[in-house]
């Protein structure tokens, strides 16, 4: 029985001479940019200098990235990650007078859209020929909430509050990070990092990938995927050192969950960290600093998420005051 | 320096006695059913029940199946497929008369709906509030096109010939194939399983996967993945033996389609394969049957193609006309 072995060890680190996990430098040189890199540059520089000098900007990654395990790409590894925390967390940052940039997975939800992604029967769902007039129109069932929603997107679109830039995978998501993040280092403590997004861990080096499709046989498959390196490092060391970066956490295993937060704020020297269990991320969080020696807990209770409310608020009015308090602190 | 085994051949086969590829039987005997399979099995049936005594039905399968690598899933493994071609497909089938069991992933293309799933912006970027009466409608610009569309959408909904089930996971997939086969089994020559889904070859059991999320460490990740039993088999021969079947074999290298292709038909004996290649499959597809030598090429032009004609019109005529001499033969 043959045994598909995807890679090695030693042939993913060849170029590496040896080393487990690479430099983010080596990630860059080893991998292709994406094609709306370009597009992304322009459209931020502009977005940015359309901004008042003392607005508060805030950069939030949502959705997650995936993995190419072929270079003609048919299968990936993916990591889940509809969207919800980073498009809601997005909605709560303009309402509270952040400018948003939103890099968000394609297809995940994105701000004021997300109401109405989750239908069986998608657009067509919401619409009706009216009997008057024969246009097509939304149900009045939805009107009120849809020129609601459409209405605030339209406006914070209009006066450049809201800038949307997509990524698929990992690679993309990285080469848009170090690009965003060198944009508004010049901000300074103004620029908040809100990395929301759900990272892959591993990756296998497109030189050492599969160049077709992997053939089944009839045998196993082994897939040896190197680990990602941490960019959160480069990240405030080197790209924004001056800017206020939050970091997520998200595990199943809750005993995991504050070391593995106090780790990464000692190891990153980051402003904050949330940490969250996939079960529960959607009515409790947990806030770590460093110079805190408990968390911060927010949460909502059963009805209130029931009744629609999005712990999202509470939790980015927390940022905003110490956001807020950071700005002062490092302005003086 | 560690490395991460998540599973080991030994452990992963340890209650199939040593056997490489699992019997179908035995993956539904350590898998868990979808929540939605008693749901499908009424629909479906009801739905059967309303049609004409001599309605051709066809079932569709769509979309890439995704394959978890944890228990409580943060990371899975999926298949590259947006489901173009099994919505396209479904449109074309009704067109031609067909009733249709639409069987799709979770958020990819759905028949109608599909042509306004690829904006940016989504649902609000086709509405605007009407300057007259202030109500929320289509956009001029759209509004012929959604209009049609949408009256078509209702109409078959209505008139019972398009059901639409959906799923995630390869194991949901493979429960809802089994149900849907036993389903229409008794129909006979009259049904077609029209199989565009991209099913993942390789999984990982259940029972030997880890039940947290992976973590990273400081070293590489080994996943050892088992090939998923061959379902085709057991659906031909066991489960719907005297309906009409057509698979599909997606490839990367042109030089494996034939032989994959030939392949397939001897192995599992039955009555046409497609083969496409990824780059090419949206204006070129060969027909395979076990009874012609040469594979019947369908292909439309680079002019058709960019003036937004769709291959699944061929490609389903074919099929239609190719079922019609299999219903008549095996009706004598």
């Amino acid at each position: 029985m043959s045994e598909t072995t995807l890679t090695t060890t030693a042939q993913a680190l060849s170029p590496m001479t040896g080393r487990r996990v690479i430099d983010p430098d080596t990630y860059f040189d080893h991998n292709k940019a994406p094609s709306n890199l370009q597009w992304a540059h322009t459209s931020i520089s502009e977005f940015l200098q359309k901004q008042p000098s003392d607005q508060r900007v805030v950069l939030i990654t949502s959705g997650g990235t995936t993995v190419p395990l072929e270079n003609n790409t048919v299968r990936f590894v993916d990591n889940f990650s509809a969207g919800t925390r980073g498009s809601c967390s997005a909605e709560q940052f303009l309402a509270l007078g952040y400018a948003v940039i939103f890099v968000y997975r394609e297809k995940s939800l994105q701000p004021f859209n997300r109401h109405y992604s989750e239908s069986k029967s998608g657009l067509l769902s919401y619409l009706e020929v009216s009997s008057s007039d024969g246009q097509v129109r939304v149900k009045s069932e939805w009107q009120d909430r849809i020129k609601r929603d459409l209405i605030m997107f339209q406006n914070y679109m209009a006066g450049n509050k809201l800038l949307m830039v997509n990524f698929t995978t990992l690679s993309d998501y990285l080469f848009l990070l170090r690009e965003v993040s060198l944009l508004l280092a010049p901000l300074g403590p103004r620029a908040m990092f809100y990395l929301a997004a759900a990272v892959s861990d591993f990756f296998i080096p497109s030189y050492s990938m599969a160049e077709h499709k992997i053939q089944s046989g009839d045998g196993d498959l082994t897939l040896r995927m190197n680990q990602v390196p941490k960019f959160l490092s480069p990240l405030v060391k080197k790209w924004a050192p001056e800017c206020f970066v939050v970091s997520f956490k998200l595990e199943t295993d809750p005993d995991l969950l504050g070391p593995k937060a106090r780790h990464a704020l000692g190891k990153y020297g980051h402003q904050v960290v949330i940490a969250n269990m996939l079960d529960t991320r959607k009515w409790q969080v947990w806030l770590f600093t460093r110079e805190e020696q408990a968390p911060h807990v927010i949460q909502i209770s059963q009805e209130q998420l029931a009744a629609g409310v999005d712990i999202e608020q509470d939790l980015s009015i927390e940022l905003a005051r110490r956001h807020q308090a950071y700005v002062t602190r490092h302005s003086k």
